[in-house]
């Protein structure tokens, strides 16, 4: 015995954006153990996965889960279906990048994967003001995922409840930017865009680019990302 | 035109079970066209796949999808890891065949498909009477589930709103087996056992195989299932 407590157990959703690598510091910051879970969607923007990868190194997770799921079965979404991403700028509405009900299925495979880890705590880099306007981005939906968890499993009907964590609910893009600073983190590892340009550039045009653009720039901070268009 | 309106569509979740041969047969019975959705969770009743694929067939689904979703990296179920499936009898609490979080998965995955098909119905063949004790059979839990769907998705969030059926949640296994009677149904092809035994007979130990007996026993109805035990 060396007196020092293991760190409890934290399931961290990484995307590879720069959002969930915010959303992983923030959990460690918080004195967690980060078990980063991506999931293999099989979406156009594979390079993701790579930046999944890198992030989790730097964050030293205690454990980096790939979870391999085809939705392209589904369709439905310019994000696994041959639709083309739109690039003329964020719009009103929720956009043809929607993927159904991702980020239900995304918290309930957060969900399984800490139960059986024995954590309690999820951490999701959703964020409800400079986003896309996917309705599973909102706080309403994270309350009541949480409520569901503690419903659906051994743990929580045992009273031993579960936390949804969604630390960027109500930030700017500009300031995850400085959140990113902040922490320290090398913001040009992750990876944000929906439709890499060849050379795995950002295209710089499709939402994502356009909203971590727009995120450096207002927050005054160099922008490392390297874009096709701009 | 030949003035006949097409079927709506139902997502049903159909493991290849008994309950949700008759859940997927009473959505029939209700006048939806099915879409049937099986996980393919790397469980270790692997015979339940093709059960899934012949009760599809039978049924006439309008489309049958396997999901293919590895749990095992999660670990923590004998349903999925290398635990023994328990063979003496059906105790009181969640037993370890509990696979964490596993129906809010699958009703997520559920959901993400029923909204790419442009469907609002979903059937889950889950049971609160004779059952396991897992706690995402519950009524709350279904309840719950439907309250998020409506919370996270495009077409919940503009008013067009998804409704999860639980038609057997309310019966006994002897109902379920007399609604299989009722519904003209070949009980045989189904597969409810945890451990198969060689020869793809049930074990007629595990707690599925115990449930399932019972039921026919209660019913009164010659229970077509082959045990290796009995």
């Amino acid at each position: 015995m060396n007196g020092r407590a293991q760190a409890p157990i934290a399931v961290v959703l990484l995307s590879g954006g720069l959002d969930s690598m915010v959303c992983a510091a923030l959990a460690r910051e918080q004195g967690f153990g980060v078990l980063t879970l991506t999931i293999d969607y099989n979406q156009r923007h594979r390079v993701e996965l790579e930046a999944a990868r890198r992030i989790a190194e730097e964050l030293q997770a205690v454990r980096h889960l790939i979870l391999p799921l085809d939705l392209t079965g589904f369709g439905g979404s310019a994000l696994t279906a041959a639709i083309d991403v739109p690039k003329g700028g964020v719009e009103e509405g929720i956009p043809v990048t929607y993927v159904p009900a991702r980020n239900t299925i995304f918290l309930s495979l957060a969900l399984g994967c800490a139960e059986a880890a024995g954590a309690r705590d999820m951490f999701i880099g959703v964020n409800a003001l400079d986003y896309s306007g996917y309705p599973d981005c909102r706080p309403a939906f994270v309350e009541q995922f949480e409520r569901l968890a503690n419903l659906a499993t051994k743990a929580g009907v045992e009273g031993d409840a579960f936390r949804i964590h969604a630390p960027l609910l109500h930030m700017t893009k500009a300031q995850i930017a400085r959140e990113a600073e902040r922490l320290g983190l090398d913001a040009g590892i992750s990876w944000s865009c929906y439709d890499p340009a060849p050379g795995a550039l950002h295209c710089g045009l499709c939402d994502a680019c356009r909203l971590r653009s727009k995120g450096f720039e207002e927050a005054g901070l160099s922008d490392p990302t390297r874009y096709a268009s701009r």
